[in-house]
This record gives structure tokens, C-alpha cells and sequence, in this order.
């Protein structure tokens, strides 16, 4: 518990201005986009690597909870202050230090929101491609801490691969510095990639290198319809197989068709039960020829019809389909449980089928979209919880998703990461001694365990230590 | 040390014939690349997970320090048993367990030589990038427990960009699996790259699951000599900034040139101070102006000629270049100090000038040459050990080497790994604190520091162990 010394160390440290206690500011801070709150003690607002690390150590010393925090914008309650504490808000660490046009490097605050770096690298003619769909708000900070992906992925990859470096305090208040300003070093562990995802339970980090590329000459953007599932999903499978990795490969099943047919501007074919939305970038002579062959690849599959937009504001409106899915959902049911999960890319209709299937048997709303390319699929379970029996419903959707998920290969988090909401499923993916490795690391650099407690490991097993601990108090 | 007890128990889990302590069989494993040797106690071959889970079980209850090997052609020493013990030697799990030709993934074991892997996948018309030059040898074990590189990195990325998940048997014994078969991922921490490139340290790889992508349709190279490394070395930048990236960006410096001119079949102009070899991969229609491209880019920036190769003959002979420094060293001295280092694209003219200077000064030839578009330069110091004062010298000059290389922002190691050759310059590049939450890493993993024993971690500071450590006995 915070008591009034500590607050006074806290304002020492970052200035009476940026600490607050109030009721108003706590509540602020309270909840993230998983709509669950918690009470923090204080919030604090540093400014730089060294005040970050003097409430570290500050934290450290009276094992106090601290709870990094960017724009809270988490799917799965990475920002929630479980256990009280203090919220570590980043936001004032906004600045983008440097732009390196010959290196192809930028290095950031953590604060930095990701859509503002992306337009300072744009105006360079660079790239910074990660593009989570909350990136108008979200910062780079929390980016790296859940390693956010998005629909450019399946071309350009996710976060992990463009930070190379970090600055990191530790749980104990030192600052490490970790990678560097090269693609290749090998020099000890791979501790960069260890932050990357990590949630904010390892370590606050203060300052990121991040890779750009060159900005892509040109991009062409093109809806596809189809009579099934399996025709889309294999048209995938196909153009990757052509040899063309498009900058977006973003699906909708039949579900998501259904929220969106109807809405103004939105035409589609009466028998579509499923669309990709297909971008390709790269040299503008290219493209025209590149969507081409996609859609001869496509055209025995199933293919109903494929729509070229001829400019931006044609691109814009193709999109408008997949945008208008998420909003369009609430007319399902007052609450949505919004899961993540990545299957294999050949898994996806299967998955598809499973998803249908659950929802019949239990006879609530499920809403399929997301990245094609990736497996990586937005299940929206929409339901009214003030509905009787509604809550037992859920948690059966969920878990039968879940082991639907693992049993053809995939993962419960493709780039949500586990927070609180996952850590029910988290075993259901990992085995126990997978776990214990994963524990064993968080002890070794968090022994006190004040960085964001309570997060990722689920609780029942937190008694029933692992063999590893037995080995390491035997090695005492 | 062994006792026969642990030789027997090593006999019953892998077979008789499958455990060698014969002098002939030690020696065999006793060195590496780094020339080296350290005599093991034991060389077992298991053939399974399970046999080595035994193994290390059964070292972890005695004590025993292990030794994963693949190939044994690392550069740094990591394969050498410095402490004794047993060698577990992974060349009979060489198994291609599968080839998902759907999802893009290879399933392998760790003994499975890479060249190997990449053969069978482009059958399929599949492609599997990292390329380092012992791949014709080295394993995918091996390549993994260092994060190989290789000249195709500065498009395709290195060993790391290529594993999805990992089964891996801990310093306890016990199987885990991580990471998965999807390029998306983030359920609990990053343990697949933290096990990549972490030199056997933390466990043993047993099996690899590996990203493929589609095999570009086409290749073209070129060859081109410049007056000067700066204008190389721009013509770097600005065909990355052109939007080009080519498959390879080779460079040879003046002293590695000096080495080649005038061997049969190799004419270069005689002005030529530098020279680029460049790859590019892709459709086969757009390779021709890509290259058209390329030269137009470099033509302002003291090209002396560029030169398509129209076959694959007449590129095997571009090659030739490149391929004949290796060979040709040996003619400058016995002995050869094979450096790696890597420092941001635009510092390659700045280190190339202090390594001439070092050269210079010292009186001793530096051959310099390796993959300008990463900034990963192999520095090749040749001398004789004979001579009088010669190893103070050599000393003195990978100093100034390491020192001027972390001045330019630069890492001591690209591909090579730490092993026992750079551990005396890791604290160049890594600050206390750092060391220190790898060191807690290690301890977390590998308590009683029976895997793979006496790398990565400079012996000096073994004694001074960190604040983090301080912190977890006050936690205890």
C-alpha cells in the first residue's frame, strides 16, 4: 500500500505536477479497452530514463506495484493495476530522438503514438510497417510491450521484427541497454526480442531503435468476393504459393459479411459468403500485372467477383466493408468478447466451420474476420450478459474456441497478447514445464515481483512451482 | 568427472555404440573452427529427445558439464567442452520431419545439414534464406544455437527471422516446446529467440520448426568495381533507398582485392579499390531494369564497370572473386584472426579506413571483405604466431578493432556468436547491467551451469555478480 511518503518521493522525483492521487485521475487510469477496471494508488508521469528508474527503485524498495502504461489501448488488461500500485503513464516520454535516412533507423520514446512515427518517416520517403488498428492512438511503447501486429504483416511481419535495440529499466532500477543499430548481433542473449511481448512484467522500457524500409512506391488495393470460405482461404494459400506476398490479405466470413450487408455504400454479391480485401505495394509498373495473376489464381476457386480501386478514395470505400464489421457488431449484443487467435493459414476454414458450429450449438452471435495471410483470426463473440445462463454461455464459447484453436496447431494470442484476460487459456497452449521456464525467467529478473503483477502466468498454478525452482534451491 | 557409473548409465540410454570414450573419438570432438582443443570426457550420439532428456538428467544429477554439437564449424568456440564432460553430438537426429508445402514450414531435427534443408524445400519450389557460408556443413542445430547469417540477410534477415518454435530439452531435463507453426504469436515470453543464438547455454535444441517461403523465380548478378570504398559503400545506401533490395550486397575492401588480382580467370580494372557484388531475386521480367537501375544509381559514385552475369556460369565466375580471398589468405601468414563485426550501413568507409590504419600501424595485413548491405564486415587479421612480439601485436590490433567497431555504433559480433573467442570483449559492447540480467538468465535456467559451461560470459566478472542477483537473495 502507498502511503504519504512515498507519494512525496514520487512527486520529488518527477514533480508535484506529475503525480496524482485524486479519485478523478486513479479512475482515469483505472481500465483499458477490455472494459474491466481496477483502482490504482497513484499515477505518475516521468519524463526521461533517469525518473523512470528513480521510481523503480523507489517501487523496489517498498516492493510497490508498478504498472507501465501508454495509451491503454490493450485488448487483454496488460494495463490494468491488478493489484493496486502505481500507473507508470509514458505518454510524456513522446519524443521521436532521431530519423537515421542513411541507416534506416529511427529511435523513439516510448510515448511516441505509432501512426506519428509513421507519417515522420513517411515524409523521408521511409516506412515503418506495423500498423495495429488502433495505431492512431495506441503508443510505440505499448506496441512493443504486447508485440502488435496488423494487417501488413503477412508481408511485412510484426513488431519484434523492426525493434532492434532497447533501453530498459529493470525491475531493480538499472538501466540496460539491449541490441543496437544493426540487423546482425549476436552479442549474448537475445534480450530485445525477451521485452518484445512481454508485457511490461520484465522491465519499463524507455527508449526504442526501431528499422524502417523505404516507402513502397505505390500500393493498389482490390476486393474479392466468393461463394464459400474455402475458395477464399485457398486463393491464400494460392497467391502466396504464386510467388506475390501482398501487403494485406484481410478476410471476412460469412458472419461478418451479414453485419455489413445493407449499410450504405456497401454493394455485395447475394451469394457472397466470404471476401478478401487484397493490397499489394511495390514499384507502380508492377502492381497492375501482380493483381492480375491474383485474380487468374483466384478465378477457379470460387471467385465471384474482384473489384480493382482505380484511386484512394476507391481503395478507401473497398475497405469501408472491413470497417464497417467492428462498428456494426453491437447490434448483436450490449457485450463483445473480442478474441485473437492464429491458426495455421490452412487451417482457417476448418476453423471457420468450428466457429459457425459453436455458435449454432450455443445459439450466440460469433463474428469472424481478420488477417488471411497470417491464420490470424478476430472471433467477436457478441452476447447481452444481463441475459440468464448468458455468462456460463460465454465462458463455453470461449473455451471450446480455444481448444479448437490449439488442436489444429494455433495459438491463443496472436498479437493481444495474454494480460488478464487470456491467462485462463494460456495452459491450454503451454505445458507446465514451459511455463516454469517462463516463470523461472520473470523470478530471476523481477524476484520481488512488482512489475506488473499478476499478469500472463495463471494463478491457480502459481503455487505448484516447477521443477526448475526445485533444481535451483537444490543448487542453492 | 566421469566415472565408468556415468559412462554405463550414458551406454544404457543411447546404446554401447552409440558412447565413445576412446582417445581417437575425444580427439575428434575436441575441436572446432577456432582451432582450438579442449578434450572431452564422453561423446554420446542420442538419436531422439528423449535420449537426451536422459542425458542431461542424468548430468544434472551428477553434475556433469554438456556439450550440444552439430558440426563443430563455428567460429567462436562455442562447440569446444572447456570444462570436460560430455559431448552430445546431434548429427544422427538429421531427420527433415516435414514439409508443410501449405502453411510454409519445415519441420527438422537439429542435426540436419543445412544445404540439406534447402535442397528439399526447393524441390517444392519452396525457399529457405539463410545461407551462411558453412552451409554446405553446418547444421540447422548449429545455425540456430548461433543465429547464422549469411550474404542473402540484408533482404531475407538471419537465422532468427526463420524460427517459429523450438522443442528444447532444459538443464533439468525436462521437454519444452515453444513458439509454434504461425508466424504470429504472443502467448507469454519470446523463449524461441531466446534459445536462438544462445550458444547451447541455456539447453538443447531437439527439433526446429522453420518458416519457408516461396522460391523467387529468378536470380541476375552483377559485379561492380568502384574507384573508392566510400563510393561502394553509397552505392549501398542508395540502392536501398532506391527501394531496392537486392538478395546479397558483397563488398571486398582494397587489401582483400590486393589478395585475388591476378589470380587465373580474375581480370579487374586497375583503378578498382573496391568492389560490390550484387544479387537481386524476384519475377525474371523485372530483374533486368532493376539492375539497369543499379547502375544508374551508382554510376555517379566512382563506378568503374559493372558487369551482368548472362548465365549461371558466368555468375559462378562473378563469384570466383568473392570465393578466392579465403583461399588466397593463407599466403599472407600462417595464422588467421577471423573477425565478424558489424556496424550501421553508413560507418562501413569509416571502419574500413581505422582497419587500414590499425593495419598500418601494427605492420600487419587486415583483409577486409563480407556483407555491406548489413554492415557485417569480416576482418581477417594474418600473421605468424613464430614471430617474435606477434601475438601482443594481434592482441592489440582485435582491441583497437573492437574498440573502434563499438565507437561506430557497432557490434562485436554479426553471425559468429561469443563462444570463448570474443569473451574478452564482450564488456566492450555490453555495460555491466546488462551482463547482469543475462547472467540472471542463465542462472535461472541453468542453476548448477552444467550447459554448455564457460561461454558467452567473460571469466573476470564472474566473481562481481550483480545487483539483480543482490535483490533475489533479499527476495528469497
Amino acid at each position: 500500500m502507498l502511503n504519504e511518503e512515498h507519494i512525496q518521493a514520487l512527486r520529488d522525483i518527477v514533480g508535484p505536477e506529475h503525480v496524482a492521487t485524486s479519485r478523478t485521475a486513479r479512475l482515469t487510469h483505472s481500465f483499458d479497452a477490455t472494459q474491466r477496471q481496477f483502482m490504482p494508488e497513484a499515477v505518475v508521469h516521468p519524463v526521461s530514463t533517469e525518473e523512470v528508474a528513480a521510481i523503480v527503485r523507489l517501487a523496489a524498495q517498498h516492493r510497490l506495484p508498478l504498472l507501465p502504461r501508454g495509451a491503454g489501448s490493450g485488448f487483454t488488461g496488460g494495463a490494468l493495476p491488478v493489484q493496486g500500485g502505481i500507473v507508470v503513464v509514458l505518454t510524456r516520454m513522446n519524443r521521436i530522438l532521431e530519423i537515421d535516412t542513411d541507416n534506416l533507423v529511427a529511435v523513439v520514446e516510448p510515448g511516441v503514438v505509432t501512426a506519428r512515427l509513421q507519417e515522420a518517416v513517411e515524409k523521408l520517403g521511409l516506412f515503418y510497417p506495423p500498423d495495429p488498428a488502433s495505431k492512431d492512438f495506441s503508443t510505440l511503447g505499448g506496441n512493443v510491450a504486447e508485440c502488435a501486429g496488423g494487417p501488413r504483416c503477412v508481408k511485412y511481419g510484426v513488431t519484434r521484427d523492426y525493434v532492434l535495440g532497447l533501453t530498459v529499466v529493470t525491475p531493480s532500477g538499472e538501466i540496460i541497454r539491449t541490441g543496437g543499430r544493426t540487423m546482425k548481433n549476436v552479442v549474448g542473449y537475445d534480450l530485445t526480442r525477451l521485452f518484445v511481448g512481454s508485457e511490461g512484467t520484465l522491465g519499463i522500457v524507455t527508449e526504442i531503435i526501431l528499422r524502417l524500409l523505404p516507402k513502397p512506391a505505390a500500393k493498389r488495393t482490390m476486393l474479392a468476393t466468393f461463394a464459400h470460405i474455402d475458395g477464399a482461404a485457398e486463393a491464400v494459400s494460392a497467391i502466396i504459393r504464386g510467388r506475390i506476398i501482398p501487403t494485406t490479405l484481410e478476410f471476412m466470413d460469412a458472419s461478418a459479411i451479414d453485419c455489413v450487408r445493407g449499410l450504405p455504400g456497401i454493394e455485395l454479391p447475394e451469394d457472397c459468403r466470404a471476401l478478401l480485401i487484397i493490397e499489394v505495394d511495390g514499384d507502380s509498373e508492377q502492381l497492375g500485372p501482380q493483381l492480375d495473376r491474383i485474380i487468374t489464381l483466384m478465378q477457379p476457386l470460387g471467385l465471384i467477383k474482384a473489384t480493382i480501386a482505380r484511386d484512394s478514395s476507391e481503395a478507401e470505400a473497398l475497405w469501408r466493408v472491413r470497417r464497417s464489421v467492428s462498428p456494426s457488431l453491437r447490434k448483436l449484443g450490449p457485450n463483445k468478447f473480442n478474441e485473437d487467435i492464429v491458426v495455421p493459414r490452412s487451417k482457417v476454414p476448418e476453423m471457420i466451420r468450428a466457429l459457425d458450429g459453436i455458435s449454432r450449438r450455443l445459439a450466440v452471435p460469433i463474428i469472424n474476420f481478420g488477417h488471411a495471410g497470417d491464420g490470424n483470426i478476430h472471433v467477436n463473440v457478441m452476447v447481452d450478459l444481463r441475459e440468464p445462463g448468458m455468462q456460463t454461455k460465454v465462458d463455453t464459447a470461449l473455451a471450446d474456441i480455444f481448444k479448437t484453436t490449439i488442436a489444429l496447431g494455433g495459438s491463443v494470442s496472436g498479437e493481444h497478447g495474454i494480460g488478464i484476460a487470456k491467462q485462463p487459456f494460456i495452459a491450454l497452449e503451454l505445458d507446465p514445464s514451459t511455463l516454469a521456464v517462463m516463470r523461472a525467467v520473470k523470478a530471476a529478473l523481477d524476484p520481488q515481483g512488482i512489475m506488473n503483477p499478476g499478469k500472463i502466468f495463471p494463478k491457480e498454478s502459481s503455487l505448484a512451482l516447477p521443477a526448475l525452482k526445485a533444481e535451483a534451491n537444490q543448487a542453492g
